[in-house]
């Protein structure tokens, strides 16, 4: 957490968010804060309220994990501030934070020296021939991959398809990691390779990074050489 | 900053980095620590200080500027430590940080709800041809294109063939964000479009934002919408 996401958490009346990100803040919220916590798949009633309440003139902060701004909720609240049409009583304050993809690279090492791209499997919002489609112009021109939400309960096949599409491209002993839960209390961190990770335990609180063709495992760190010479 | 930079950084016995970022936390050092500051190209030789130090048992803080771990220190300095073969004497411990193109994001507003690229111009480094690849894979699929290091006083035509490679994919008003300092005390933001934005002033401590395909200005926002129903 940033020095500046602090203070305005401190600040706020009311803090919104997702019931597991709310959970990671309870130990700075002071009692008379108001929290407003709900489940999955509510983000924009949750986004919703938190604009009604301060075009109502309340110091609102709503929560998202990592960078509200990468995949976050930053976007859903500039939406529907321009939506309900309350831009005159309305500033909207976005306090970037720590990604999944850069929390996942601080623990496996130095993955992310080089040009990279972050893709999200979720196929909810975008169709899956669109992600595929990036995922082959990353392979293709040796981008170093950030895998968001790689796999769910429901939905196993796509990061086997990224593997496929991958190994057309790159080594089967491409180094990758996958973190899960990065930098959280209950962290775990897997080494494997283009060839083999699809075998481990992934899901949706794990963050996958497949190297370039310079990436490799050292020790237990994944490193990407920036090009300088050493 | 992040808490735990801080906490990282007053920890510190000694504390090293390129000149500009020092100058941007010295209002936490305190007297008793060493600061060892230089000026720039000269990364290689301060990571070696580091690490040379770090294996004679000092507690040493690198500091880099928006990510270490994004085109930052984090990998030299595990290079290095493999080099110099001090690892059974050298802990290192990567700290995350707000890289550049989210500090700009959340200058711009949302720009990068979706899958992104990052892409430095630098050729320095990296051969140009790989970089142009990149440029075309990252436009022809509608990624959210991020360019660091867009254009210095010796190079000032790669950042008009990134944008003529991008018009042959996206439409001319195509929203693009340039911001300067990003975050930084003097930070300036321009709004522009793919047609007219190599007109604007950029350098090197510019970040600029490319939209994709459904991106658009709304007030001075940028926002990519994500595809929540609202």
């Amino acid at each position: 957490m940033t020095l500046k996401a602090q203070a305005r958490l401190r600040e706020a009346e009311v803090i919104i968010g997702y019931r597991i990100y709310i959970d990671l803040i309870r130990s700075i919220v002071r009692p008379e804060q108001e929290v407003v916590d709900s489940g999955m798949t509510r983000e924009v009633e949750r986004c919703t309220m938190a604009v009604e309440r301060a075009a109502k003139g309340q110091n609102v902060a709503v929560v998202s994990s990592g960078d509200p701004g990468v995949y976050g909720m930053a976007g859903v609240v500039l939406e529907l501030v321009r939506q309900l049409g309350v831009e005159n009583s309305v500033t909207v304050e976005i306090i970037p934070g720590i990604s999944a993809a850069q929390a996942a690279a601080a623990s496996l090492g130095a993955p992310l020296m080089h040009d990279f791209a972050i893709i999200s499997l979720s196929d909810l919002l975008t169709d899956w021939e669109v992600i595929r489609k990036r995922v082959e112009a990353a392979a293709s021109t040796d981008f170093v991959i950030a895998l968001y939400n790689p796999k769910s309960r429901k939905r196993v096949t796509q990061v086997e398809e990224v593997r496929d599409i991958l190994l057309r491209y790159r080594g089967s002993d491409t180094p990758v990691g996958i973190v899960r839960n990065a930098k959280r209390g209950d962290e775990t961190i897997i080494c494997s390779n283009l060839a083999e990770f699809t075998k481990e335990e992934i899901d949706m609180f794990s963050v996958v990074i497949i190297g370039n063709s310079h990436s490799y495992w050292w020790e237990e760190y994944l490193i990407t050489p920036r090009g300088y010479e050493l």
